[in-house]
């Protein structure tokens, strides 16, 4: 039995997750709470840009985990691919001005191409920009996806598949990113994270429910403890596996972007003390 | 290339494709639209019960493809895993009076066990019915479901689980049902595929297709041409792989009981020439 956490030291929430916020909101408010990490969502950034937000995070005492995010590789033609990579090297840009270790890669699916084709050149894509992610000083986490989401979002779609591509690419800045909402129901998830942590691939972890039933295939998770997935399990599995890092809250949740925000912060904090 | 289907000798179609028609209705629309072949749902029998069902089904003339569903075998309590039992006993009847050689299994998930529980009970339950089965001369083809249905519908959600089962069961009448819907995704499908048809267990297959956005987890499915499975190659791959079965026609979705069901089946023969 994995031990609960006892304190907040490696818990960080996602811009995303108070969706309502701004990024100053967002710093004030996890800054307040007592949070003592931040993961950027992109669009949080762009209304002050990516140097002033670093200006704000590096004055907030705030430790950034993550960017999210780059990926979208596969397109069916060579100019969308090429944009691809350009918008990935503005990540890598945006990554150094807040001072974010690593960028979460969702890698992308084209719908007209098969699967084995998109995955061939998210594979190509994340080869391009490697060296230039380790030059910025920035990881490169591929996330697994859900399979719900293989028609647009990630033709990579089990943790086996990211750490086949990590493993491949064998680049000191390339690993691999864990959320628990796209991965719980794989029966070679333990064996999996096991393979991806002896590799030394195992970047970061995020975390939050499936809950039941599903309401909306995009944004409707749940928080740790409002569904099936056994979150404590899987940190365990990832601990095991030599996982040390940021433990990271990653919520789309409709219903709760509709709460006070500084109360659903408060039931995250109790979340990830009592469930995670 | 797998060449395209000429003539529809193989159409099946099931009960809940036209959901708005009573099991009478299908009967003698489908016969009136040349299609041979027929998958009942359990609820298209109810108004009748299977007794007048099965005389109905005999004097149309249709062949009877299969019997949808048993399975939901994980439970919480021995009270509820003996309940599941029975109404699978009583499926198991129902395929009789209606002449059905096989009932799909939809296996089922309890949500507040471990999904490796959960699968252990799935096992558990087909052994307890597969002689039953047999002396009935009714097959059982496990189903795996996609893994957005991990939480309560089926906690086999791939294809290399169910032939795991079907393997480790080795009982002559328990095999697998293909749902290009649930396993499309799956980046070991074609070997899993040849996996089964080489161990004589790739008992039937449905087709459709993955519209996106998903409008909806459970009733959004698309008739093959509308999204983004390539459902001639699966085909193939299953055909390589030995299977000579009816292709079964298994559309959930709210936009297509909608129309005008006899148009509806039209669409259902073009697409079926066309992107089957």
């Amino acid at each position: 039995m994995t031990p609960p956490l006892t304190d907040f030291s490696r818990l960080c929430i996602h811009t995303i997750t108070t969706r309502p916020w701004s990024l100053k909101e967002c710093i004030d408010n996890y800054r307040d709470s007592e949070v003592p990490a931040i993961t950027v969502w992109r669009q949080a950034l762009e209304p002050q840009g990516a140097v002033e937000s670093g200006r704000m995070l590096r004055e907030s005492g705030l430790r950034v985990t993550s960017l999210c995010r780059g990926g979208f590789f596969p397109a069916d033609t060579d100019a969308k691919r090429q944009a691809a990579l350009d918008d990935n090297r503005r990540a890598i840009e945006e990554a150094v001005e807040i001072g974010a270790p690593l960028i979460v890669l969702v890698c992308g699916a084209e719908p007209s191409l098969s699967l084995s084709e998109s995955r061939r050149q998210i594979t190509e894509g994340i080869a391009a920009i490697a060296d230039e992610a380790k030059t910025a000083g920035v990881r490169l986490g591929i996330e697994p996806l859900h399979p719900m989401y293989a028609d647009t979002r990630s033709a990579v779609n089990t943790l086996g598949q990211a750490n086949d591509i990590a493993l491949e690419l064998d680049h000191s800045h390339v690993g691999v990113t864990l959320d628990v909402y796209h991965l719980w129901w794989d029966p070679s998830l333990e064996a999996e994270i096991r393979r991806c942590g002896d590799a030394g691939k195992l970047f970061s972890f995020h975390v939050c429910d499936w809950r039941f039933p599903v309401r909306d295939i995009l944004n409707d998770r749940g928080l740790m403890g409002d569904g099936c997935i056994d979150v404590r399990r899987l940190r365990g599995w990832a601990e095991d596996a030599g996982f040390r890092g940021d433990i990271e809250v990653e919520v789309f949740s409709t219903e709760y972007w509709g709460m006070d925000q500084q109360e659903w912060v408060e039931r995250i904090k109790d979340a990830y003390l009592n469930h995670t």
